[in-house]
């Protein structure tokens, strides 16, 4: 028992650590407490008599189902909602006319089919990745609004009745669910994309300058600021973990209205393209990374030699970065990016002519050269090589995503 | 209009090649046919005369929300449903007789907080990681069960007849579905995880093998084979985007009983750890592959003088990773794979050696020596070397799978 209360108070502590550093998520979930009760007492005012299955019940169930973290989440799902039961229904009185006229014998075998064929299509085409990406929940909608409606053996005009009732009261459900979510506290889908990419634009600025600072330090004593560093230093795998968020996030924000500096027709897809690029060079860093903790290091005067060069590169390159991402948040091409691109390449040519002269020096200085220095010495120049090309091509797509929202 | 057609010929046409590509799918939607077809059947044959909301509905609406591709998704959604429904009825009854004794007036307050209380902290503890992975939709379940039963305004008694109700055509509905999801073309979650481990495995020795071949390749004219080339080149890309596939299925994985040459308590996480070794690795491949498209190439003599050596080193490292990929087919210890690696091993010090002498020899052939060749050399020599350390940590991943599965 004891160790169940122990485990209890674990996940409380845990909880607790998660609400103390997103307090998001906790409005969030007093969000949806407030819409499932402003719902719920909308209808215990006039109880459901006609049991829990009575039509309230779908407002209360549009509530949760519907409310999403994002506005453009929670839109996405009402859009959907609302459009898979409309073609659903309409549909599916469709089929219930058509098996009327034709019989009592035929009747059960045309709906037993038309269901079958098209929830076997419907199921089918949510494996369709442009369906998948923006229809996912519609399609269960209309599976679920089509079966319920062609089992339901009314006659027609009830069934209109019916679903009049469904749509309204759904309506409802996400009438508060869109009010409530955009009221209180509202977290777009676009600025969350936004922000996480500016976010892993400065992630990756700080590795760099860790990761080769790190390499070339001379005491490996441990500090205070030991843990800080190497925080930072792996804030490249943040980088390589978010690529599934960013997708749904720029999924969401298509369905967001315009909003802050956002327009309507924001060009997210271009988010999805920097954030690949951002990954690129999170990849070259992870290997730059595996240098630092690898067993075979550069002798120290050979470190020495190449150190300045080597910072210099580092902290040019971070600062196009830290450049790139302030011109993502400000959305304004900055005048100093320009400039330190020119700086950046121009440590890289630096660094390549040092690295050239480097087999000369070496072996005039130390007649049995080179034994497991060069490879060290190159593991670690590489990296920052490799970073320059998908850097390059950052630079452009950040620039060409400025001057499609400035113009 | 044309347009239009067009599109939806496109359509068509993108949806045809994904059913003959992946035949599992379409399987997948006919089996949602027929058992939605059956529960209707089933239904139709007693009308839900109480309305679309009769409880009947419930056991429609469970089949169409349930059914999940593989038996581990299909058997989490199950058990969430089912203890969420459960716990919420329980607690939902409770409040319900506390709120009942406790006065006229205080009836809405004590339900509204309930419910509010109830709903925000559910809805919260969603975004905590282990609550997230296990019981979300159970969570979901939970809080729709709750607010529903609070709404629904009956008395104690009738309560207890409803939730037997609501309880017995959930179970209805989840028979069916696993009952359908089992007999027919079953498609396991760990049975696709482990294919998957697999098949990346191989992706991943036929990227080395390719990206190699191509860097040393003589003449760079495109031959029929070309295409085929550069697409298993791409295979470590697959690798890099598998993340969250593979964690979700490991996740449903937990949930489903012994199949095949799967016990019920598999260590399905090691197979995450795999994983992970295996991106490490493809990230650099995917080094290599820069270098290969890469502008600065090393000189053609340079090239010949590293050919053999790194080609033997390619062929033995993608040995070991073909391997791997049949040790854990098989799930046995292969003999060969001490041996493979052993020879990898001495491909990589032959290399180092030939790296060691290589400046010297450069520099008495070439008196002004090494520009631009330095680099390249490094280039394409440098990621074979970082491959063996994350190799080497597969290896032994794997081996403790191995023996893990065997003991």
């Amino acid at each position: 028992i004891e160790s169940f209360i122990l485990k209890i108070w674990k996940f409380l502590e845990k909880a607790w650590i998660l609400a103390v550093a997103e307090p998001k998520k906790v409005i969030h979930g007093l969000k949806v407490g407030l819409a499932i009760s402003v719902v719920s007492i909308f209808y215990y005012t006039r109880p459901l008599y006609e049991g829990v299955g009575g039509n309230a019940m779908w407002a209360v169930m549009t509530v949760v189902v519907i409310f999403e973290s994002t506005i453009g989440a929670t839109l996405y799902k009402c859009i959907n909602r609302a459009i898979g039961t409309f073609l659903a229904g309409s549909l599916g009185v469709g089929v219930h006319w058509i098996a009327n006229h034709s019989g009592k014998h035929l009747e059960p075998i045309i709906l037993g089919t038309s269901v079958f064929l098209l929830a076997s299509a419907a199921t089918f085409s949510r494996f369709i990745p442009s369906i998948k990406a923006r229809f996912d929940y519609g399609t269960m909608i209309f599976i679920l609004t089509f079966s319920l409606v062609s089992v339901s053996g009314y006659r027609v005009d009830k069934l209109f009745d019916l679903a009049h009732q469904r749509l309204s009261t759904i309506a409802i459900g996400a009438a508060i669910c869109v009010i409530i979510t955009m009221i209180f506290c509202p977290i777009w889908a676009g600025d969350e994309l936004h922000r996480l990419i500016c976010r892993n634009l400065e992630k990756l600025a700080h590795s760099v300058d860790e990761c080769v600072a790190e390499y070339f330090r001379d005491d490996k004593t441990s500090t205070a600021s030991d843990e800080d560093c190497s925080k930072k230093m792996q804030g490249y795998r943040c980088v390589l973990n978010s690529k599934a968020t960013e997708e749904s996030m720029a999924n969401y924000a298509r369905w967001e209205p315009a909003h802050g500096r956002f327009k309507f027709r924001h060009p997210w897809k271009q988010y999805l393209k920097i954030g690949a690029s951002i990954r690129n060079c999170a990849y070259c860093i992870g290997t730059l990374d595996g240098c630092v903790n690898s067993k075979t290091q550069a002798p120290p005067n050979l470190k020495k030699h190449l150190k300045n060069i080597c910072m210099r590169l580092s902290i040019t390159s971070s600062n196009v970065l830290h450049e790139l991402a302030f011109t993502l948040k400000t959305m304004k091409k900055s005048s100093k990016i320009d400039f330190s691109v020119e700086e950046m390449n121009l440590a890289v040519q630096e660094l390549k002519n040092s690295l050239i002269s480097l087999p000369n020096l070496d072996i005039i200085t130390n007649p049995l050269p080179a034994e497991a220095n060069l490879e060290p010495i190159t593991k670690i120049t590489i990296p920052p090589f490799m970073e320059i090309l998908p850097l390059a091509t950052l630079v452009s797509l950040l620039i060409e995503n400025a001057t499609k929202i400035e113009g």
